[in-house]
This record gives structure tokens, C-alpha cells and sequence, in this order.
């Protein structure tokens, strides 16, 4: 039995999406975060960070939303090459989107909206780096379909999360026309589709974690 | 033929770190990133993203220094365990180092160190958060010798990398005794010495990838 604690955020959409690709079945748990509850005693006995997304196989409990994805890849033998070179393309997307992409977009979201003073050079330094990693993803999809070769893989689903809530940053998609093109391509998929309907009804769902 | 762009930076180090750990030769080329060179044009070539460390295996360019520790350990099955439960433990490390402590560490030095105007809000945001997750690694190593377990693995050797060089951000170890064990414990180990002789030994090299 799968269970998912998660939330309507950018990391936790990425673990439904995944195991709707990988036609798992799952339980879907509220932790409401614009509440506070992933600081709760029992969340953080699940994850010591206090971060959704974590996930629960049969007792198994596991943090962080790309170690996930790699966890129910190998699980299941989909969505991840396996060839070295090809799970190296793979893996360097995740770890690009890990340590690049998200952090930018997190911090560039904080000080534009949540900052109690205005920092306009930590602003600025989040938001330009936002918008060159933009740029970097755009030219990369002029050459190939996907985030990491011609394949939908797990780094397609770990990019998609934070690109799906690119209004957080006040960051859009205009002007780059071959990451609009893989944006449209991956929302329109059935599963990405039925993940996010999952998670968005989370917003109004009973809590569980608290 | 293993080649290693990098200098002695926290991510760089991580890639001879397992090189060494590894017993694989490689050819190590300076970046020197203080006079900009990950901005020249003949670096940019091999990574679009302008940073260090990247990995050329007889043609085959990687970069991300997490995504090139997986590569060298699954090409030589040494180093991250092989079961899907361990091997996850590892990734959820990965991933927390890449998307958490990495940016902390990182803004914090930039905001302590080399942002143009004071930003106290930015400053305390990342030293908070630096300092918190010192505290849960802390914690973790209360229980087990090493990051992932009772095994020396690759999330060692990419923890290990930002903690070498945590004076940067203005941190230190001071009170977190089971983090100061498991430092000097990597940090005694020969593989380690010798991958800091020679990241440190590019300071002085003359540049080979402008």
C-alpha cells in the first residue's frame, strides 16, 4: 500500500504525477502547509524537514520529491533509462532542477510576495537566475522532446512541478517557445492531468497529518 | 580517459573525492572561477550552465557534481548500496544536500560575503536555514556512522563537500557533536587528503579551459 502525505504545491504534484504515469494505486493525504501542518508533531515524525511531499510503502517511509521519483522508477523499471549515459541525463536534470531550478524559483516567490521588507537585491538575484535557467531549458528543448533525450522521464515530472506554479515567482512561459511547447505537451498527458486534480482538491480536504 | 573540470570549490571537490575513493585515474583541470572562467566561452561549450565540476568520460559530458557521483558509482558498483530501500536512502540524501543545505550555505555566504548592499532579511533567512538543517544532520548522526546508514556512500562524499567549506557562509561544527564526528572521519580518510591535495593545488595551476 502506497500512501501519499502531500499537498497543491510544486514538489508534492511530481509524486502523484509519477505514480499516475506508473498506474499505481495510492492513498492521497492532506498536509495543508498554508496552515502550518507540516510542522506538526506527527508530520515531523514522518519527515524530520517538515516538507511535503513524503511517501509510505508498506512502512517504508521516504523524503524528498525527486528521491522519490528515482525510488518508483526502479520499482517499477519505467520512466527511467537503463543505460549509464541515458540515467546520467536523466539524473542531471533532477539535480539541475534540485539545486538550480527550484531554489531560484522558491526565493524568487519569497521576496516578491512573502518578504516582511523589501530585499530588492536578493529579489533580483533570484529572479534573474530564474529566468536564465528559463532560458537554458528553452534552448536545450530546441534540440530534443524532453527534459533529458526523446522520452518522457522522471526529469520531465521534476521540471513540470515548479513550472506548474510559475505564478508564484511571476515568471511565464512568453517568449520561449520550445519550453511552452514541452509545457503544453507534458500538462496535456492523461495522468499529469488526473495528479493535478488530485492535489488541487487536497485545498479543501480534511486533514490527516496533524 | 576520466577528465575533471573544477577547482577547489564545494561541489568540485566531491567529483575527485569519489574518483579517489574509486581508484579511477583522472586528469584534473583547473576552472578558476575567481577570475571567471566558467563564464568563457570554451567552458560554456561543455556546460551551457557555467559551473563546475563536469565530468568527461571518453566523450561523454556530465554535469551536476550529485549526478556524476551517481554515474561513477553505478559504473563501478561501488559506493551506493544495490537494493531499492538503501540505494533510496542515498538519493533522499542527495537531493536534501542539493535542495537544501547547498542553496543555505551558498546564499548565506553570498549574502554575508558578497551581496553589494546589506540584506538582513535574505542574510537571516539563509543562515537560519543553514543552521537548521546542521541541527538535522545532527540529529541523523546520532543514530547511524554515516549519512544513508552504517555505509560510507556518495551522500557522504556531497555532504562532505559544502561542510570543507563552511567557513564561507560563516558556520561552524561547534556544538553538533556527531556532525563533528562523521567530519573528521571523512575528512581522515586517504582518498579525501589526497582529493583536497589536489583540488587545492588548482588554486595555483595554470587555467586550461579558457
Amino acid at each position: 500500500m502506497i500512501e501519499v502525505y502531500a499537498f497543491s504545491t510544486p514538489n508534492s504534484v511530481k509524486v502523484p504525477i509519477a505514480l499516475e504515469e506508473l498506474g499505481l494505486a495510492y492513498d492521497l493525504k492532506a498536509v495543508n502547509v498554508r496552515k502550518g501542518e507540516q510542522k506538526a508533531a506527527a508530520f515531523v515524525a514522518l519527515n524530520p524537514n517538515g516538507k511535503v511531499p513524503v511517501l509510505l510503502d508498506d512502512g517504508f517511509i521516504l523524503t524528498e520529491s525527486a528521491a522519490i521519483l528515482i525510488y518508483l522508477a526502479e520499482k517499477t523499471g519505467k520512466l527511467l533509462p537503463s543505460d549509464g549515459e541515458g540515467r546520467a541525463r536523466v539524473f542531471e536534470q533532477l539535480f539541475f532542477h534540485a539545486s538550480g531550478l527550484s531554489p531560484a524559483f522558491g526565493n524568487a516567490g519569497f521576496f516578491k510576495r512573502s518578504s516582511p521588507e523589501p530585499q530588492p537585491i536578493a529579489e533580483a538575484r533570484f529572479t534573474t537566475e530564474a529566468e536564465r535557467i528559463l532560458g537554458l531549458l528553452d534552448t536545450k528543448l530546441a534540440d530534443q522532446a524532453f527534459m533529458a533525450g526523446e522520452a518522457f522521464t522522471i526529469a520531465d515530472i521534476a521540471h513540470f512541478g515548479w513550472l506548474w506554479r510559475r505564478q508564484f515567482p511571476g515568471l511565464t512561459l512568453d517568449d520561449r517557445a520550445n519550453l511552452s511547447r514541452w509545457y503544453e505537451t507534458v500538462a496535456a498527458r492523461p495522468a499529469v492531468q488526473r495528479a493535478i486534480a488530485r492535489v488541487e482538491a487536497l485545498v479543501e480536504a480534511p486533514t490527516s497529518a496533524a
